[in-house]
């Protein structure tokens, strides 16, 4: 598959298959998770691998935005003091860089068979409580992982001659 | 080239050849971008792909961010009126999918030999004003396309050893 393959193809997945994901595979998702850029090459990323079962439960129900029941957990936090090297804007550009970092975990995902979903809706404090996660460091994001059930069929997608302008906002794009 | 090899090889550049971009390219590009996920499929964003010499020179001249003379510039924005229909949190989930159709673009790009650079740092209010952006449509990030003048080396990266935990902030991953 070329990138726009895997790009076009990786579907948000909420429901999951039983079916084990292998050590090697998550290992291959976090690495994807690494590469991301981030601003001033800070890395302000900490990422937490939530795959004891018993845990995924728990995370589930301070959880509205997590459907099905993943195999696996990436919840992708930031470290304020690391994010604060750049300055006033260090969270907001962190907030960039961790999104980044889940769009590369989800395609990598999605390359080998694994589906995932972007999940923001979760409460924080609660999360914070489950996973020992300390002050400093903000939860974003999470990705959900598993093998789905099935694939959804893609959503809607608002055209590009919609979407882009051409030099100024409201010129269409020459094709 | 598999996903990771694009990821992994996929580097910052600031500093740009003088050959053109073929249109096919720019439009697989944006093509990428649209293809990300976005909260509740609201699909906020408006993107402006700027391709005009003279109005590149200008958009330099107020983003400190920017580096090199690109041959495109594709503005990531998102509509504040769109991005509303997702609640108080629309504006946040937004910048979080438009920072996820950056990462797509970027890919996208190199994977076609382009060079890229995401780029947070401009003034929002000049930039609106040069390119006629509306009131109710807000820059995130912009990427900067080129071919290198060269691929520079990748920066380090924090191992993922020191960036993963597992189950519990803290608890060393194992391999």
């Amino acid at each position: 598959m070329d990138v726009l393959e895997i790009i076009k193809g990786r579907r948000s997945v909420r429901s999951f298959s039983d079916k084990a994901i292998p050590k090697e595979s998550l290992y291959a998702i976090l690495e994807a998770g690494i590469w991301a850029p981030s601003g001033s090459n800070i890395q302000p990323w900490e990422f937490i691998l939530v795959d004891d079962p018993g845990l995924i439960k728990k995370v589930k129900l301070v959880s509205p935005g997590l459907y099905g029941l993943p195999k696996a957990l990436i919840v992708l936090c930031f470290n304020k003091k690391r994010s604060e090297k750049a300055g006033r804007i260090g969270p907001s550009l962190a907030v960039m860089d961790i999104s980044m970092a889940a769009q590369n975990m989800m395609l990598m995902a999605y390359s080998l068979g694994i589906g995932s979903c972007p999940i923001a809706s979760f409460n924080k404090i609660a999360l914070k409580e489950l996973l020992s996660i300390p002050e400093e460091v903000e939860p974003v994001l999470m990705v959900s992982l598993g093998y789905p059930s099935r694939w959804p069929e893609p959503p809607h997608r608002r055209p590009i001659e919609e979407v882009v302008h051409l030099n100024v906002y409201g010129q269409n794009l020459r094709r």
